[in-house]
């Protein structure tokens, strides 16, 4: 199992995630890239840190939207989205290059993940910009219409979530429905059942998930010792914690 | 002789230089990079256009200000400046990657340009953002600090200014005074002059320059028509209008 | 009939609309505030000119896009919007004031007019950042959400489209759509039309519309030329042109 | 003795000072504008909460650069810096109205207020732009050239820093120079010798200053303590902590 997590989301003189802690512990690197946050200098120096880690370097895309973080949805048509995406994605090549990496794979960020989710046009826009920019795998939910857009073209590799309530059909429960998020403990326990392929929904089903890389949030205190706990609790269950391939 | 513009300097809505009928005329497009103006989608059509015309494409990077245009210089310490070059470089390189070039070089634009023509800090972050990104070519002022800053490790390619007048130390006549700027009859006149060596100045002397690239403005109305000229009287004067090597 | 226009939509080095020669032909100038375009120097000027001409000062709110010039709808939710709105109002009401008048209406732009006629939520956060400053009149699409939601609380003025093809309905005919836009001559005829009440739809029928102003786009060539006909076109058949009370 | 704080300096989802906390200790609000910091939601909250304590807001300038926090010094001309001021103080007095309170006083930003304090371009602009917008009080470093251009037209209140060394001509010492930030125990005894119009400079002399108001900053953990203790001291020494007249 590969763990993933956001880093690079502060902006000049606002600092959000620890990124050297969770560094520490994360085998992937969503790396912002300055247009929901990230200033040039945070992801210089997070390129160079997850290098020097061997921490893989994702391009965590986005609307162009500082002010709302990327978390608002934007009708933005196919061909501006994907210029916007290729000039993110880019600007986070050099930085990689700089410090010896490519950029190995593309995961969108917040509205922009649940649009291109269920919008085909978005989708496709994500798509071909991986394309132009020489980015073969994506991250992205199991069976969305993003994955089923990226299956022709690129390696795609289906992410699960340890701190987020699941429904029966596979989807997260939304965050604005109590119960969304999950405490430390619970996401360590989920974390487990999801490396072993399955999950308890919010109705108590049990549901079979086959995510092979599983994101740990980083934006709240204490997220990095959590996303610890679930690596020390995977590598305990000699569940191997590891980049995918 | 090399023909230098700036190109790309619209912004979403915005229009402001003439692309198209400028690339028909330069051999070298500065490319703006977003950050003082030039939105993606403007630079991923500019780069494609330049590839088709055999225009080398360089990094017309700026302070970020959108607002003003980069044209205020801005006290930013070396670190975040060189990562901010950085940034915008790699992001002109995704685009002029998708055209099937290289960046060929870098021009600072605006205030940059000139407070790194003096100022030792800033050249230096010029010159470091080159080296990151690979960029082994840089078009700057004569003389300057930069010139000197980067001569160790760059090709560095001396420009001077078809309508703009010159004191007799060799620098640019401020534009705040008047005569600064030249008509386009005059601009043609200076364009032969500096190609062949010389320029008078505005005292009336006769002073020897040696420019490898020529730039032409593109952000007036009737610049694209003033640059043609430009182009055809050199040529018609049997002087190679065709890119730095 | 008022006569209205999108102004102050250049931003800093970029001009958009010939501001000044449209505060010689509309009684009401929807100026834009800083988000979609608007630098504040253009706001100042643009204020005081309307100011010394008697054309009425309105705030053309818009989402934070300056990218996307307020043309892609967002999801953004009513608190944050509305403080958006207050913002951008405020800013406004500055530059009127230092001109001697109020900001007499608001007019929202783009896509948020588009959205707020037709989403609860949006049109809420409308009318509320209009009580918040003290705007007590606004301009939107008759018989839409937003005027509805306004009802209670602000004098609601209807607005009708010189250059946009209505359908029977009574919706203006969505941009991407052939036809949508009509070329001077028919605008001209159209306003005529409109100011006696009725329009002439796509589908040939002729629908009755109550529209209290006028709007005449600013943003193309030609644009002021065409106004100053529908102007003349107005006068020449004894329509008051002047400003909604 | 007033007391003032920097507040709103955070950005949508970035937070930095410990505003309700500030609240509880300063007398004197200095709200961000939202061009180094604040979002309006941010901008909406703290005024209502200022009002609700009885703490005057003050405007907080900046010029526009959240990237840069407003840290760097721009070399903008008088008339589009006070263009800016204006929009930023107009865009705060809509929330303090809201809250039922008027923006009291200006304060400027970081580097701002560094290079107004020597610059009479951009301390006119300062000063233009207060009258502009009905501000008749002014926040600024004693002896400054900003107090100097304001004091014709504005009431001038002199500021003093809690945790900041000073040299014996009574200005700062620089951030970059060890010793220029004191740690919380020196702060709090350079408050109340402040308080009774005296400092120990980092030369080992006694001068005389004459400050109405102390400056304790808000951005670094711990800061919100350290102001309350300030109070304290100042309390406990028979000092009325109140806002300026």
């Amino acid at each position: 199992m590969d763990l993933n997590a956001d880093l690079a989301e502060g902006f000049g003189r606002w600092a959000l995630t620890d990124d050297d802690a969770l560094l520490e512990t994360v085998t992937s690197a969503n790396v912002a890239c300055g247009f929901h946050a990230g200033d040039p200098l945070t992801l210089q120096r997070v390129c160079r840190s997850a290098a020097e880690r061997g921490v893989a370097v994702g391009a965590q895309v986005s609307y162009r939207d500082l002010a709302g973080f990327g978390r608002y949805e934007m009708d933005i048509p196919a061909e501006p989205l994907r210029a916007d995406l290729v000039y993110q994605i880019g600007a986070l090549q050099a930085f990689a290059r700089m410090a010896g990496e490519p950029v190995r794979y593309l995961k969108p960020h917040g509205a922009l993940y649940h649009r291109a989710a269920r919008d085909e046009v978005q989708a496709e826009a994500v798509v071909a910009a991986c394309r132009d920019t020489g980015i073969e795998t994506l991250v992205c939910a199991p069976g969305s219409v993003l994955a089923q857009a990226a299956s022709e073209y690129l390696r795609v590799v289906p992410e699960v979530f340890a701190d987020r309530a699941y429904q029966s059909d596979g989807r997260l429960v939304p965050r604005t429905r109590p119960g969304a998020v999950l405490g430390p403990d619970e996401a360590v326990a989920q974390a487990l059942s999801l490396a072993r392929g399955e999950v308890r929904t919010v109705d108590g089903e049990t549901l079979a998930v086959a995510g092979e890389t599983l994101c740990v949030h980083g934006d709240t205190p204490g997220a990095a010792a959590t996303a610890r706990r679930i690596r020390t609790e995977l590598e305990q269950h000699d569940i191997a914690v590891e980049p995918f391939s």
